[in-house]
């Protein structure tokens, strides 16, 4: 289990990786980092983020009892390729991935060779900014923490992730399977974005900018996003994305069919269902 | 011009027509109002909101200088075609309707043979909320209000309306063409609707309702509409919707088809436009 010894190493100093390390040094653990950028390790420094940090990656990682990488998934899957070798045994190895698919089983083959544990994590928290500049623990307290153990994983481990999470005041923790859980980012995050963007892409539109209202602006804050890093979210989680995204635009265009052929009764099914479906998700607005 | 003399007759005392009687109370002109049903005129009357009210449409209806409109659209035509044999000549007439087509050019052309003006307004405020229980005038402050007028419509008109917008401390004035106002509200407003209904209609995504954050809370949340006033909106402006909503099809397919042929550049290239084109109404935002 988590206790005050642990010994914590965060690979990728940025917004989540900042945060991780900022709650467990907060909580009194041993925190390690590594990053890319000498000026990265200097900041977290300075801010009492970590407590030691360096941007080579040689046997300074066999000082950590848990690795939580803050890297983008396919940047993981290469460091862990890379440097795996570094890793003593009987770490445990966590992460931030918003996709599991193409991930989590390529890692645990990976690790089949060693007595290296990884077990994936999401914490759904912080998207619209990055970089350690942006690190604070407080968008935890709003956020939910998944876990999604494989069979390759020890109830030690579940249990571990749990604790952590708790440690670092999540607001809700729960374990869903790998498949459940990018079907629920599909559905919930990434069509919204693609939804989103695809609403700003519908043509130009700059010069309706001062009848704007709430809908709208509500409707596409999202599509400023990180293109780099959604493309690869997006490409990982590709057939289920897809699938969203098909099914999506049915219904869309079963609504258009309806006003086309003027058909008011089903136009109106359509709101009262909408309506009611939404009802659900007000009651936990107000929780 | 308004001047204090002015006498309003507000038709319909719901969220809009309620919250303009009580704007128009408060700056000190003397507010008819004309209501289905007895207890509105009585709450109004209690909470100060006219100065006279009844159900019955009679001669009452000619004690009005200015009338003003808070009924669904195509109520308001058939209201207008009844008893517009007792309306003065010289009244001012306006509306608050959220489509201009089918509407104005018909409620003009009936008015034809009368020394009555049809000026046509849109107050883009109040929309989860009816009832003249939810009037307030503070709605008014962030909101656009928009006049539509036509070729029949004259100058003295037009400044009325602006004075009056004015008078009831809306944010920001503008005159558009009905094509311009119906086209902007069938983008901005129109599609965003029928984008959170689909969206909410997808598939039943009660069991989501754990895992949802803001991305879809702020997609979804104009889902709940409502099934009367909307389908009649739409209806009035069928052509130019089911041209936006046809727009915003083909821009999300455009968007699954380089998903599907893992085109990563296309992807990329819409995400950065998207994300350029959001940022000017985040200008708007920080207003």
């Amino acid at each position: 289990m988590i206790n005050k010894e642990t010994k914590f190493l965060i690979v990728g100093l940025g917004l989540l990786g900042g945060s991780y390390a900022m709650g467990l040094k907060q909580e009194g653990y041993t925190v390690y980092g590594l990053a890319r950028r000498q000026e990265t390790i200097d900041y977290a420094l300075e801010h009492n983020i970590i407590d030691q940090g360096q941007i080579e990656v040689d046997d300074f990682v066999s000082k950590a009892d848990v690795i939580l990488f803050g890297l983008y998934p396919t940047a993981m899957v290469k460091w862990i390729q890379k440097y795996k070798h570094l890793i003593k045994n009987h770490t445990l190895i966590s992460d931030v991935s918003g996709v599991k698919t193409n991930i989590v089983d390529v890692i645990q083959e990976e690790l089949n060779d060693r007595d290296i544990e990884f077990i994936s994590c999401h914490p759904m928290a912080g998207k619209e900014t990055s970089g350690i500049e942006y690190a604070n623990t407080e968008m935890f307290k709003k956020a939910n923490f998944i876990i999604t153990p494989t069979e390759k994983n020890t109830e030690k481990a579940i249990e571990f992730c749990h604790d952590m999470a708790y440690t670092l005041h999540f607001n809700h923790i729960a374990i869903l399977t790998i498949e459940q859980h990018d079907r629920m980012i599909a559905f919930l995050s990434q069509l919204c974005h693609v939804i989103a963007v695809s609403l700003m892409n519908t043509h130009d539109n700059s010069h309706l900018v001062e009848y704007t209202g709430d809908s709208f602006r509500d409707l596409t804050r999202i599509a400023q996003i990180n293109e780099n890093m959604w493309s690869e979210l997006f490409l990982l989680n590709k057939d289920i994305l897809l699938d969203e995204i098909n099914q999506f635009i049915d219904s869309i265009s079963h609504f258009r069919d309806a006003l086309q052929s003027e058909d008011e009764d089903e136009m109106k099914r359509l709101f009262i269902q909408s309506t009611q479906r939404r009802k659900a998700f007000n009651k936990k607005d107000s929780k």
